[in-house]
This record gives C-alpha cells, structure tokens and sequence, in this order.
C-alpha cells in the first residue's frame, strides 16, 4: 500500500488537467464520465496498477457530483478535492452478485429520527456488513454508504448518504464505526479493501444526497423524480468493462505473439519460430481477432451509449432497455471470453509466462474480477435473456420489433430441424462474411425459440414463473450468448467498410473471417442443429482456418504493434518491442528482492542452526 | 521464504517414517516413489503448501537412489540425509518446453578433461542457463545438473552431474558460480526458483551419477544398458499429475458447492440457496463429475504403470510406450480441464471467491504450472497423436492392434459422413453409458482418421513430413483429445462396475452418465458431424442433463464430503465442513496484516504531509 502514495503528484495532476476542463463549463456528468475515464483505467494515474485513491477519484468525487445538492456541493467538494475529506464508495455487502436485495436485516439500515434531524446508521446482521469496497479499510476517512432509507416508519430502499468514518486529524475509527481490511486477495494487493460495520451512527439530515430523492426536516419522504436515471450509470460502466476487455486481452496478445516470435524450439536446425507452429497460431489468431472484434465492440458501445444519453437528457428512454440488455450481455461475453484468453495467451509463453516477468499474472489477477463485479456474469446472461424473451413475445404477439433484436420478426420461418442435412443451409459461401452474419443471427434466433419452449413446457407442467424461468435457465444463457455472439460478428463485419486502406481492410477482413469462422468451429453443434451449415461446409471451415492462420502469420507481430502498447505501460519482459528478452530477463531476475543479499538470513537463521542439531 | 522453514521438524519426521521403511529392505526405486508420493503433494510436511526443501526429498534424494553408484551414495547420501548436503535438480534452461533440444550452445556442457579427471562445466549461452529449477537461487549448496557430456571429442547428450553450488560453512557460490532467484511469480512464492550459469566448474569425475552411463578415467564412453528406463519416470510423474488434478479439481469443488448451500441471494422469500439455481448446478455438477473421473483415471494410472514397471523389470517393454503415449495425452487432457475449472469454481463463489480467504486463488495458482512443466500440455497432446497416427497406420497395414487403440482395426467402417442424418446413429439409448462409451471411441476413431487423411494430403501437396505433421497439428490434438475423452469416460463407466452399495451405485452412475452426456454436448458438432447421434437425441439429451442435475442436487454436499478434506486441509472459510462462513470470515479479515494497527503508516507517511501542501 506504501509504494502507491508515491506517485500521489501523478494523481493531483491528473485532478489540475480536469479542473481546467471543469472549469470551462462542461456539465457535471461529463465531469464524472471524464473522471471515471481517466481514474480507474490503466491510462493515467498509476498506469497499470490500482491504488487507494483510485475509488475517491472515480467513485467519491463523480457520485458528489451526480446526487449532490448545491449545498452539499458546497460543504463536501473542495475539501474532497483538497483530500481533507477521502472517500469511498460503499455499496457493497457480503454478497456482491447484485440481485439487488431489498430484504429487512439483510441490508445496513438509515432510519431517520426528526427529533434530532439525523438519520441513525446500523449494520442489524453480519451479513449487512459493508464487505470489499476499495480504499474503505485504512485509506478512507469518507463514505458514501448505501442504506435502506427508513422514515415516519416506511421503508423506501436503497439511498446514498455520507457517513464521515475517521477523525479528520488522527484518524482514528469514530465512535459506532468498525471499519478494516478485508484481507489478502488473488491480485489488487495494493488496494485496502475493506468492511464497514454500523452500529447507531448518527449523521445529520443533510448527509443524505439530495439532488434527487429527499427527506423533509420532518420526515416527509419525497420521490426522485425517475427511477431510469441509475440504469444510466449502470449502462455506462459495463460499456467501459467491454472496452477493459478489450484493452486487456490485446496487452495479453501483444506479449504473448511477440514472444513467440523471440522464442525458437525444437530440433530442427534452423529452429522456427514458436509461432509458425500451427498449434499456436491456433491458439493466439482467433484471440488476437478477439481483440480487435472487442476494441470495436467497446468503441460501439460507447458512441451508443452518448447517443441514447443525450436522448435521456430529452426525456426519451426509448432505447435504454435495449442498450441496458446489451451492455449487460456483452460485459459477461466479453469478460468471459478474455479472461479464459489471458491465460491461454499466459500459458502460451510456456513457463515463462508464470513469471510476473512477463506481466501475464497480474494481467488476469487484475482482469479476472470483472466476470463478477458490476453484475455478475451468469445473472448478466439471465438479464439479457430477459429482454431476448420478452421481445420474442412481443414478435409472437405480432408487434414489429425494432433494433437490434428485430430478427426475432422473422421466428415464424425457423426451428431446430428435425432434419438439418435435409435442410437449405443459410450459408452459401462460407468466405462471404454477411453470409456468416445470417447464419450467426439465424442460430442466434434458433436458440432464443428453444429457451421460449422450454420455458412454455415447464410453465404446461404447472411450474411457477420463477421455477419455469430457473428450469429453463441454461437454455436461456445459451441464447444470450449467441445474441452476444451475433452481435460482436455483426459489429465487426461493420467496422469494415470504415476502412479505406485497401491494404489494412484486407488484414483486418481476414481478423473477421477468422473471428466469425473460428466461433463456428467452437460451437458447430448449434449451427449444425440448427440446420445452418452442413456437414461439408464444417469441414471446408476447418481447412479455411488453416488457411488464415497462415495468411495472418506475417501480419501478426504489425497487428498486436497497431495496439501501440509503450514498453513502459505493458511491463512485460517477454513482450518487449525490442524483442530483447533474455538479457533482459536476466537483468530482471537479478533484481528480485531474494538476491538482495548473496547469502539469504534464512541460512542463518534457520538452516545452519537446524543442521546442527542432526 | 522464512515461514517455511520454521516447519522442518514435520519434514524430518516425514523422513523419519521414511526411513523406517527403507530398513525395512525396500528397493531404490519403491524408495523414491514414497518419496515422490510423501514429498511434493500436498499431504505431508506441510500441508497444502510447496517450500524450499520439496526439491531436495523430491528431486535431489531419489535422483541420487535412482542414478548414484554404491560410492556416491556413500558419499553424498547421509549428508543429504542430515541436510548438511541441500541439493535441487537443475534440469530446465530458458525453454521450459521439453522438446530436448540436444544442440551445441543451447545447453550446459560438461567437458571431459582426463589430465585431471575432472569434467569441466560451462554454460556457453544466455539461453543455456539453467532457469526455474526450485530451491536453486537461495536454499541448495548442491545440485544434480544435466549438461551435454563431451568426451574424446565426442558429445554424448544430456547426463546428470552432482555440482557443489556453494560453500558449505558460509552458503557463499563457489567461484564460476552465478546463482540467484529468478524473482516473483504467479504463485510458490515460499519457493526460491534460481538461475545458474557456470563458468569453467571443475567437478571430479566421480561427480557424474554412472548407475548406468559411465566415463572411464581414460575418456572413454560406456553407454547406458537401455534409454527406455527413463520412459518408466516420465510415465510415473505424469501420471501422478493426472492425480494431482483429481485432486486439484475435488477441492475447488468442495469449497464451491460447500459455500453454495450457505449463500442465498434472492429476491424470493425463502430465499433459496444458490445450489438451487440450475446454472449454479450446470456450473458445479459436471465439475463434480469430472473430480470423480480424474480420481477414477488416477488410480487406474498407477495401477497401470506399478504393473508395466513388474514387466520392465523383467526386460518386457511391449506396453511401454502405449502406456507412455496415454500418460502423455492424459496428464494434457486432465491438467487443461481441471485449470479452468478451478476457475469456475472460484467464480461460482461470487466476489468471495476472489479473496484469499476462500483459498481458491491458492489453489489455482499452485495448480496452473502443470499446464506448462513435466511437458507443455499441447506438446504432449501432440506425442499421444503420434502414437495415434503410428497405431493407426499399422491398422491400415493389416495389422491387428491389441490394448487401448484396438478400436483402431475398425477403422474401415467409420468415416466423416457427408450426409450424417442419413447414417444410422451408434448410440441407441443416451441412457445407457455402454453406448456413450461406443459413441466416444467412434467419435475419437473418426478425428484420428481426419488427422491421418489431413497430414497425407499435405504430403500429397509434396510437403515435407515436418510440415505435413505440422500444418496438421489442430487435427492431431484434436484426435489425442477425443481420445482421451474416451479413456476416462471408458474407465468412469468400467469403474461402476466396482461398486457394490446399490445406493451408491446409482448416485455415481448419474455422476458418470451426466460427465459422459455433458461431454457430448460440449462437442455436440464432432458427434453430430461423424453421424453418431442425431438432432432429436442432441435435445434429449440437453433434456436428460437438466434432470440429472437434479437429480444429483440433493448428494451434491455429501458427493464432495466424501472427498474426506479436513478443514485443515482445505484451508478455505468458504469450504468450512461447518458452514459457518460469515463468521468466520469476518475472523479471517480482522488478522488481515493490513489491521495490525488502527491506523496505517501510510496515513502518517504521506497522506498527512501531502495534505498540508495542498
């Protein structure tokens, strides 16, 4: 935790170019997306590592800024800018997968009393602890706790209050808060998570964030004005999760293709190098293609997501239930997929890829949360499921659907086959991308049908809603990930004709057939159930993949330099530019805190009294 | 580093019982398989953890059983016993992928020079400097080396040397000794995994381990009486990691479905327990199915391979190399599958599944290695298609092949069917695991044929064996995949046989049928596209999955009770036999070292004087 206060004056600058920004008369939600873009990524501050403070840059200061009032503005922003005043933000409690419960005893509780004008702050159970926010352990003496908001004896949910946790001078834990580290995690060891415990805090009314919802001095309780805004958030930050993914399985790809190509292998003279082995082409191609199909992914999602808010802005919330659908399928996708992918790309540098030389470990130890925080993948899955089957509904109900979903209009024309070879395929050139779009959107239809059914059997066996929706949630999950799947295919087929550069559009074409390609092969029971391809056509595609294995081999080490990943940002011995490894691992070993001294204090102090007592 | 040795009178006394039982009059090589089994695995000297001395009762001490003359075990093996010798095996340089490279610069030498009689060692290269090897950097004063031996001009390959590293009094390197920690790593930290470079090292002839392979004081050269011996302890290690990985596997199961039964999260009142979602169960259960399979396959490895070591030692080396080809494929097929399903289990278990507290970071990190060391995985898969593709060919040829690749001689009847829905399918009832296990052996059957007709129209395209073999390599792993598959759900099934509790049977006859059902649909296209099942059955089967998770739900606890893992081993609060978990934890995170003090250092250090500046 002490290395990172070092690099402090990065942080402050980074705070000195957004104020200018600020300054110049941006509104606050921009202020917030800037400072989350800016905060919690590996592009400033720190690069590449998370810290303490990260969560009071892109938590605290963007949640003031969103759900303060003028007055609180006043009382709160400067001296958190000043870091009189640190914050956290404390949302979470021991179950962090977000199925948002809403139950007595489960949740910290705000209950207000008009007597004092206080709001009184309780952890009722072990399980209403505040459990893994960042920087809440030792660093924070601020938070904004989320508590169920009980006034004149009703409860009206989850609502965000400021509780001051430590003495601004000695910092030391004030009365009724028990507060601490949470322990040692698999990575992030230079981040203080920590637990929260409430017991009979008293803060005054004004604590509570009334830009919104408010509280009247007599305990009247006054509505926000629309419940749509959090979904805006919430949309925001899984777009920023894919784009995460993106950025964090190229750095992967980077080290682990150029190694590949520093590293010779075998016993024939003159060794190859590892990449022209098929088996790791094989392994790195279609993640490399991943790569750049999730870079375009999050750049869509991100110009979407500006579009629908300034529709928001409007008062329109049309889109948002499709964009909330999507972000929310496409974070699991999307983090799933790379976060199996670092560690092939990992395992793929052999056993150097264990050494943190290389970089890989810490790149999964940092990634791999996000298959869990910010929903949960699987619950994500069911949330796009949901929407997936409703508007199946609306289609079987006649309604003309619009958007992205809109090929579920056309359900009526397919079906699982009982008999796919005797079927036409969809495909008819398994070279033609929009071809493999269809096909991918076909199977996509196919498998939202088949969830629809099942659902429909189980609800025929008298099922509950709730059990007829668990019982068929495998199915469901499937349909998600192909609509997820035909999503990336279509984005990335898109993005090609943005590309002028003849030269580059054929590169980057052969990316796409192979991505598209690729995910058949990974998942050619669907499409050969589904009657989409036939059995010729599968193995035509395997002899294809070959084929762009190939052809992408001399282009591979230019398509992971095109991320443009600095030496000094991607700290991996292994995946230098200057494909200098070996010296350099050496120089790097030669560093290790073990070899600090030639004779290490354990022979003294352990071994040599030891042996003399045999 | 300093932790681990406080535990040395456990390993003592490890040795202790050892020793009783080679007075006892046990053979060498019985000897050092006790070593092995008591030594690197997590059930002795200190549980769940490696340490520094693993290498020396691992490696060191049965290296010198196995391979040390009568006079070198005089010399070397009672120092080493009372731990005035501390020795480590220095066997990996750079390339941890075991495709022994035997080319000049690539590799330590040792120099025969019969003036004194001493071998010379030298590491010529940067790239021959030996890397990885545990214990090597701070902890060992010996190491058995392996350098290419030079004598009369003539280089023999790669034979094992004892080399003092360090002083025995003062633990300083010897001259021309550079040896050192080669820095962080993914897990192991307890480890000190070293470099060593050599610079003209003089040992005595004596110092080469001559059981087998001798070197006159004259030069002269006596070749070892057979180079399969060293087959035999491959085989052995391999063979323990597919054990490793029952094992590995059982655990993060355990602690997943464990802490699943305590979790709820719902909106639904009563809440249900996270087990009773069904895609908690399709996460968890094929899992469970899979630790079973791998115990299964476990044991039927060493079964195998102590009977096969009674026939080497009788001169019969007939089964050698299928039983070399299967340990190979397996160690790949079971290593690969158990790391990612670690990781499933982990994240099963939500954000608390991140935190070390749930000991599955531990276990993933300890585990992931085993992809890359004892033979990179791929590269293995890759040495069982070359059995494959041989047994293969002679059945072509005519000849009738016996052992597990007979199903081989029925090749003539099984091909990629172009129109599979018009074949009839091989499995008739889903339900029956004999026809499942019909159903793998033909689907393995069908891609060894692809691979063999791939690699010969590559050769009719006049490429060279190399690169046919090569541009063939997807399909060849492919094929030693499916293989394998087929073995364990083969010996799964064979394995019910055995049991004789009519309960019991039933309950792992559904473990086993739902591990051979949900493999199918994992590869749904392979089965779907050699025509041995149809659509109708592939929906049945997704059907008949759904009632045998089930099925399985109410034994899921006692399933992975029976693994029989003390709390103490499992080192998990998530996995407490108890199920007090949130207590617990909240004990777990108080120790934190982070909650030493109230308030931390760097509150004092730098937050305080940065925050006057500003």
């Amino acid at each position: 935790i002490d290395v990172f206060w070092s690099i402090i004056w990065h942080f402050l600058m980074a705070i000195h170019n957004l104020c200018l920004l600020l300054l110049s008369g941006l509104s606050t939600s921009v202020f917030a997306l800037l400072l989350y873009t800016c905060a919690p990524w590996p592009s400033s501050v720190h690069p590449g590592r998370s810290e303490p403070l990260d969560l009071h840059l892109g938590m605290f200061l963007p949640t003031l800024l969103n759900q303060a009032t003028p007055e609180q503005m006043d009382r709160f922003f400067m001296p958190a800018w000043n870091l009189e005043i640190i914050g956290t933000y404390a949302r979470l409690r021991w179950a962090t997968v977000k199925l948002c419960t809403h139950l007595r005893g489960l949740e910290t509780t705000a209950t207000y009393d008009p007597s004092t004008q206080e709001f009184v702050l309780n952890s009722p159970t072990i399980t209403s602890i505040k459990w893994w926010p960042g920087a809440l352990g030792k660093t924070s003496n601020h938070a904004v706790v989320l508590a169920q908001l009980y006034t004149q004896g009703k409860c009206h949910g989850l609502h965000a209050f400021i509780v001051q946790l430590r003495d601004m001078d000695t910092h030391i834990p004030l009365p009724g808060i028990d507060v601490g580290d949470i322990g040692p995690k698999f990575g992030f060891s230079e981040v203080d998570n920590g637990f929260l415990k409430l017991d009979n805090v008293r803060i005054p009314r004004e604590n509570m964030l009334m830009k919104y919802a408010k509280v009247e001095p007599d305990g009247s309780y006054l509505k926000p004005p629309s419940a749509k805004l959090t979904y805006g958030t919430m949309v925001f930050i899984r777009s920023l999760i894919v784009g995460q993914s993106a950025f964090s399985l190229a750095k992967a790809c980077t080290i682990a293709i150029r190694y590949s190509t520093v590293r010779h292998q075998s016993e024939i003279q003159p060794e190859p190098q590892i990449l022209d082995y098929q088996t790791q082409q094989y392994k790195l191609f279609p993640l490399l293609a991943t790569a750049y199909a999730f870079t375009f992914v999050g750049q869509y999602m991100s110009q979407i997501y500006h579009r629908i808010t300034g529709d928001i802005n409007q008062g329109d919330f049309n889109e948002l239930p499709e964009l909330h659908a999507l972000s929310a399928g496409l974070k699991a996708f999307t983090t799933w997929t790379t976060n199996s992918g670092i560690e092939v790309c990992r395992m793929s540098c052999g056993g150097h890829g264990y050494s943190c030389s290389s970089a890989l470990p810490d790149i999964y130890a940092e990634f791999t949360p996000t298959c869990t925080y910010e929903g949960e993948n699987t619950v994500m899955m069911l949330q796009t499921a949901r929407y997936l089957l409703k508007s199946y509904k609306q289609a079987k109900a006649g309604q003309q659907l619009s958007g992205i979903v809109s090929y579920l209009n056309e359900m009526e024309q397919r079906q699982v086959q009982a008999h796919p070879a005797s079927a036409r395929p969809t495909v008819v050139d398994i070279n033609d991308l929009s071809n493999l779009v269809e096909c991918y959107k076909q199977r996509a239809a196919t498998l939202v049908d088949l969830a629809a059914r099942s659902i429909q059997q189980e609800l025929q066996k008298r099922r509950s809603q709730e059990d007829a929706w668990n019982n068929s949630a495998i199915d469901l999950v499937r349909a998600s990930d192909a609509h997820c799947h035909f999503v990336v295919v279509k984005l990335f087929t898109e993005k090609l004709s943005e590309i002028g550069d003849t030269a580059i559009h054929a590169v980057v074409s052969n990316l796409a057939l192979l991505y598209a390609l690729h995910g058949i092969t990974q998942s050619s029971g669907d499409f050969l159930q589904a009657g989409l391809l036939t059995v010729p056509q599968m193995l035509q595609i395997s002899v294809r993949i070959k084929e762009l294995l190939c052809q992408l081999r001399p282009n591979a080490v230019a398509l992971v330099d095109a991320f443009d990943f600095h030496d000094k940002k991607l700290k991996s011995v292994l995946g230098r530019y200057d494909g200098n490894v070996y010296e350099n691992l050496f120089d790097w070993a030669r560093r290790s805190p073990l070899n600090a001294t030639e004779v290490h204090e354990s022979f003294h102090k352990y071994l040599k009294p030891l042996r003399s007592k045999l």
